[in-house]
């Protein structure tokens, strides 16, 4: 359905996103052509889409596939999400073609910290936005679940087995049941295999005894840390274990947002309920004293993770403002984590939309961040391949690339933001020009997106077209979807359309049988500008050990920051010719990747002064949501 | 709908749940009398009742109202969910009468620790019980998300006060807007009200700017913890701060786990989305250096919280296995905090099944935790009045009052409670009595439900009915709804019919115009057998505070075991003339209680060596879950 009754100017998020008039989400599930038994209504307008959809559509050829990725961003953003809502409601309802959007489930921090929410913006959102920004189906907060159970889990295993002997830790692990027999849970059976015990366990020598029954997990070197959906900085670093009930047992760990937890990765990267068990169970929590690896299953409790995060496994069905269909799933941050949501939703997308259709998903931030992530780690684990690329850009981030004045959230822009400066933007354009790039790497045909404001002039718009075009891409296509939905989109939209039929030839940046150094420098090279990295002794080691315990294989999660192709957010434009410094690096055993921090990379954000916290509330004659951004 | 093909031995509970023949919850919404617009599915077995209906059936006049509470339990429990489940079975799908279970939403921490779920058990279960037993709606991560949202506006505020002078923090507090004045956000506007400070902001004297904008929290006052829904012992007191950007602002504090929270007590007792608001946003967090509280308000998050919150205050609909309602709404511990499901459930509950029905709603534990705060609490904010009171006693438990050995979750039970033993029975209906007495205190009429165990001898159960009636119960009926179902409860259900016809009359322990040391005292003398209290240093100076500050009129919720009347879990029987410690008292302004701590209460669980996510896991080919108990 085309919008009606746009307004000008355009109100705010949530007054446009409070007066749509929405579809009940069992027809768009219907739209979809889905069955009434493949999704689970979870009030009026969402649903969780069941994967045995997949199931019935395996035969069914899939859709073009189109990623959305951008620039450099300002800490305002530059309307990615908006932009790929903006070309779905065109795609959808101007152009009748079958498409459905793929975006990560926001984070609940941001929300009430200083970003506000991610539902898009103007008239080009997903709704209701309220929704989609808070609770949504839970899935995030089923993250936090699992991977605070897991967390739990550590620590007291670490504080029975320093108080018990092995034959008490074989006593209360495997109980003799009523028939005289010990009990021998399946998540047992399997740590007993990996350990290649086959003795009854009665008859153990003590060697095989203690290796079953202990653990031994090396208190400095746990790895899995706590989770929390808030921005709550002075969990960054705590000290856990100081009431006396846990007799001394202190221990120096932290919060990250739960983003950034691997069961985030996990849900993003899983492919079915099965291959979901075993990816957690195998994270890896920690090092044992002889420097072995501790898994999830190790203590016991993959299947419980498991059944916490089932139902998180079926994406959301939600829609746009023009009543084109949108699945929200799995929401890793670009920076700190992969930055993609999940495989399953794009491939049951896939499978819905049919040959003719689109499935439009999101990359977080630039072609350095959730783009190359895309490429390199989702593709690669799901097989699919990318059909075009479109990269966002606005004048506002160009200007800023070019040398413009800092962008500080919360603060006015300064005046080369409000009026014409051709210079200073044709300066700021090496940014797009390599973000065009890096995206042609890949073998994809890129198509960028304009995000026109209403202060840009056509001059600048036209002068941004041609540089696009310069540095690679098939077209530069100035969009004006914020303020006029679909429509504003349309052109795009036939451009991501022509692009989707011409040649692609799809490709991966490093073969995975490199070293894993190796394919931390290519990244640097190829993808940042870097001439080469700096592994820290502490990452140097990591690498090592990973490869030593057979993980030399996974592709790279790089950490870093979102503001600049290096490790300086302040190094705007297109740097070239430094040196990265990878300060450490950790294995997502779960996930399946390696993920080294460039840099000092922040886990848990914080509030400010005045979070946006300060105009959230409720009405309470109408139950209506007032001030969320 | 009676049960069909019951099979004995009975099956566990999983295996029972799973193989229900379930109704669609539309089908038993509609049954209730709700429209279609009164409620939103979640999923096929699951929906959030909208408080419009209250309004719609204001002027209905309600049902019977049965609160369930127990004797002093073991650790494994005497079947009081299953018991109030059976309850309803039987006066719904035997006795045709409308009838309506209302229970709590059970923590997910014990399901995976040590105690399981908590949906009933046998044949007398709410279902499905994987969704009761975990994330269900997601009230509680509700819970969890706005506990900490405030816990991270605490700690954020304090470090931007520590760096900031008072013109920065008012400059970055009430920006000024394009048009040149200051924003005051509505919830500042009620900080200013409360301060009585009407001067423009910009024309503040020194004294009173400094009074708006800093909060000034002492450190060494902050009384909001954060909390989680885990059994994570190494919670249970930890510094946070002690990353280097806090800038060793360290603090020691801990975390409860959620159903410990403020909130979820506001949950429970709120009356309506207005009130909801009003009581998150008195919600007191810290003490100033200067004395005075801290709110939520004043933090500027109350509207925040209950936006986290909107949702979570619609009561779940779901079903037993004979097909009659259940409304599951708020989960309280009742041995921390004050352990009864919420106010609104039980409200709508009365409305929907009407004058001839009934309201059966569970209270936690013993007459001397959950049925004393139901009474003394619950129904002083509902004004609601019981029609009858049920005690749930068993065999099991009252031997180990008699002086039985000690029964421990996890390990076998000890001969005495496997044959009959009439002497030791007998010496422990003195709990039983007590629970009782404690109950006719509050002028309503009685009846005991005798869960009946298969080892259990008719000699012993009529000897526990004939203590029950000279303790002054109308009945005591000997029930078997988990081997039977509903058919089993039929005699204990017309015995509850007959109680809510007989006279009735409610009174509260105590008023609210007594002191607040007199109220503690009270409860210990009158309903645990106590000579009296002793209040600790820091209690008392706690209780002078409160009353100073105005809060000398709330109602008391005791934070004491439930294994014994007395503070000391070991304590069986009915002990008295015994001195109950008061070891210090917090105080709970947006629940609207003082919550003295009697003796060392543990805010947080933890796990065992062999937690139940040993057995849980997911069949990955069915998606059933395994093991769940």
């Amino acid at each position: 359905m085309k919008l009606r009754n746009r307004v000008e100017p355009t109100p705010s998020d949530i007054d446009i996103a409070q007066a749509a008039d929405l579809r009940p989400i069992s027809l768009i599930a219907e739209d979809l052509g889905l069955q009434e038994t493949e999704f689970d209504a979870h009030g009026r307008y969402k649903a969780k889409i069941h994967l045995s959809v997949a199931e019935r559509l395996k035969s069914q050829p899939g859709g073009h596939y189109v990623v959305v990725g951008g620039i450099t961003p300002t800490p305002l953003g530059e309307g990615k999400s908006t932009t790929t809502v903006g070309l779905c409601q065109a795609l959808g309802a101007y152009m009748n073609k079958p498409v459905l959007t793929v975006i990560r489930q926001p984070s609940q921090g941001p929300t009430f910290g200083i970003k506000g929410g991610a539902a898009g913006g103007g008239y080009s959102q997903v709704v209701p936005m309220e929704e989609l920004n808070l609770h949504l189906t839970g899935d995030i907060h089923a993250v936090t679940a699992s991977n605070n159970l897991l967390a739990a889990a550590i620590d007291a295993r670490m504080f029975h087995e320093a108080s018990q002997s092995d034959a008490a830790l074989l006593k209360r692990l495997c109980p003799v049941d009523k028939d005289g027999q010990r009990t021998v849970a399946p998540v047992q059976q399997r740590r007993l295999d990996r350990l290649g015990i086959s003795t009854p366990l009665d008859d153990l020598s003590p060697e095989d005894l203690k290796r079953f029954v202990r653990l031994d997990m090396d208190p400095d070197n746990i790895t899995w840390r706590r989770v929390m959906d808030v921005n709550d900085r002075f969990l960054r670093g705590i000290v856990t274990g100081a009431a006396p009930t846990e007799r001394g047992m202190k221990r120096d760990t932290a919060f990250d947002i739960t983003v950034a937890s691997e069961v985030m990765a996990v849900l993003a990267l899983a492919s079915s309920l099965g291959d979901l068990r075993e990816r957690l169970g195998r994270m890896a929590v920690a090092t044992s004293r002889s420097g072995d690896l501790v898994t999830a299953d190790d203590l016991g409790v993959g299947g419980a993770l498991t059944v916490l995060m089932k139902d998180a496994l079926q994406p959301t069905l939600m829609q746009t403002l023009e009543h084109t269909p949108v699945l929200v799933h799995a929401g890793p941050f670009a920076n700190i984590a992969h930055g993609n949501s999940s495989i399953i939703a794009d491939q049951i997308g896939l499978k819905l939309v049919g040959p003719e259709g689109f499935v439009i998903t999101e990359a977080g931030f630039g072609s350095d961040i959730g783009l190359e992530k895309f490429m390199n780690i989702k593709c690669r684990t799901s097989g699919l391949k990318p059909s075009c690329a479109v990269i966002v850009a606005t004048v506002r981030a160009l200007k800023m690339h070019g040398g413009g004045p800092a962008v500080v959230a919360g603060q006015a822009l300064a005046p080369a933001y409000k009026g014409e400066d051709l210079e200073l933007l044709r300066k700021g354009t090496c940014n797009l020009a390599k973000h065009v790039q890096n995206t042609c790497k890949f073998g994809v045909p890129v198509v960028v997106a304009i995000n026109a404001f209403a202060s840009d002039t056509d001059a600048e718009l036209e002068l941004v077209a041609q540089a696009a075009k310069e540095a690679g891409a098939l077209q530069g296509v100035v969009c004006r979807h914020h303020a006029q939905g679909g429509e504003g989109a349309v052109q795009l939209a036939e451009a991501v359309q022509q692009a989707c039929q011409s040649h692609s030839d799809f490709r991966f940046l490093y073969p995975l049988d490199l070293p894993l150094k190796e394919k931390i420098e290519t990244i640097a090279r190829e993808i940042y500008g870097a001439s080469g990295i700096e592994l820290q002794p502490r990452a140097e080691a990591q690498l090592e050990a990973f490869t030593r315990l057979g993980f030399g294989n996974l592709p790279i999660c790089m950490a870093k920051t979102q503001y600049s192709f290096s490790a300086d957010p302040a190094a705007k434009g297109a740097p070239s010719g430094f040196t990265l410094p990878i300060r450490d690096a950790q294995l997502s055993a779960g996930a399946g990747f390696v993920y080294p921090l460039v840099g000092e990379m922040m886990m848990m954000p914080g509030l400010p002064t005045r979070p946006c916290f300060y105009d959230i509330d409720v009405d309470t004659e109408t139950g209506k949501v007032i001030g969320l951004s």
